[in-house]
């Protein structure tokens, strides 16, 4: 391959990969087609087919084209020292971007395509989701090393305990997704549902 | 409508959607069509349009009917007076139900499409998760009352926080569920993450 014929694929893909991302948010996933994002990209569709296997595979290398241009390297947790107030920014800041209509239909359309395909959920935990999750854990793993959390807890529990409840509220829509609803599981995450018989 | 014409209609009705509910398991519902079912229930493709607006309500609906004939009255949850032993029992017959191949493909598409269909999410809200979840709320209600859970802990955020994790970890495919894991899950939840001061 030249340079130029590298530079020119390149172009298409990202071009394929904004447009995807565009059309999700205006017409919602249902309505996607391979030939409307070939049509919104100016190119074949021939063209996608070659390079994606389904529209769930364009979309999770849009957001994973998002994730690298927004972030630029692995993602790391605030770490102040202080866990609750950290948690409390850190799921407020979750429950904004939920409610941000701009991502509403591109993260609908990745979380139930990752529902229906195994292997796109691999690539998921593998590229997208496992450096996130390893962040949490490092988080909380340091809350651990300083004794705000207990030695015996699974931190990979404690992860799915606190994110667990505002993306299942999101995507079921089951009920408000307020930065007061973060702030109750960050306290009763932290506090456990039995009575604490001595303050703290 | 004569009593036969009534008849009639709801063997047809439980033919689709008993049609619709076996060709979700043997083919998955990327595949599953409106066209499908109407042949593998022996009716035409317009009778299904006429009751249903989409495939994602006939889903619903069979859900619905399935749940009718398996329960027979409102669901409880099992209260011997032990909470952690109760929730253990109810987490793990959760997690053997998410793992039957009998259910994979229906309860994927029915997830899928809630978290698609806000319409669909709102009667399913109102007519499945709702009694389901009154339910689990009154289980924890009850340990309250009991002295087994802090007074100031909100309920709703308690059920979110017990079944939230296992529904997550099966439907975006994030880690192994077993036994222990909803045994861990029930642990944490009623400890929390902070270290406990002194022993109960």
């Amino acid at each position: 391959m030249t340079p130029n014929t590298a530079r020119r694929r390149e172009t298409s893909r990202r071009a394929i990969l904004t447009a995807a991302f565009d059309l999700l948010q205006e017409t919602g996933y249902a309505k996607l087609s391979i030939e409307g994002i070939a049509a919104r990209a100016g190119v074949g569709k021939q063209t996608i087919y070659r390079w994606w296997p389904s529209k769930g595979a364009v979309i999770f290398d849009a957001f994973l084209m998002l994730s690298e241009a927004t972030e630029g390297g692995p993602p790391t947790l605030p770490d102040t020292g202080d866990l609750a107030a950290d948690l409390t920014v850190v799921l407020r800041a979750t429950v904004e971007e939920m409610n941000d209509p701009r991502y509403e239909q591109p993260m609908r359309a990745l979380a139930t395509e990752i529902a229906l395909d195994p292997e796109l959920a691999a690539a998921y935990a593998e590229r997208l989701d496992g450096p996130l999750k390893e962040a949490k854990r490092q988080r909380l793993r340091s809350a651990q090393q300083a004794g705000q959390i207990a030695d015996d807890v699974d931190l990979g529990v404690a992860v799915d305990m606190i994110w667990g409840p505002i993306l299942n509220r999101w995507l079921h829509r089951s009920g408000p997704l307020t930065a007061e609803y973060a702030d109750l599981v960050v306290s009763t995450a932290l506090n456990g549902l039995r009575p604490r018989r001595s303050a703290e």
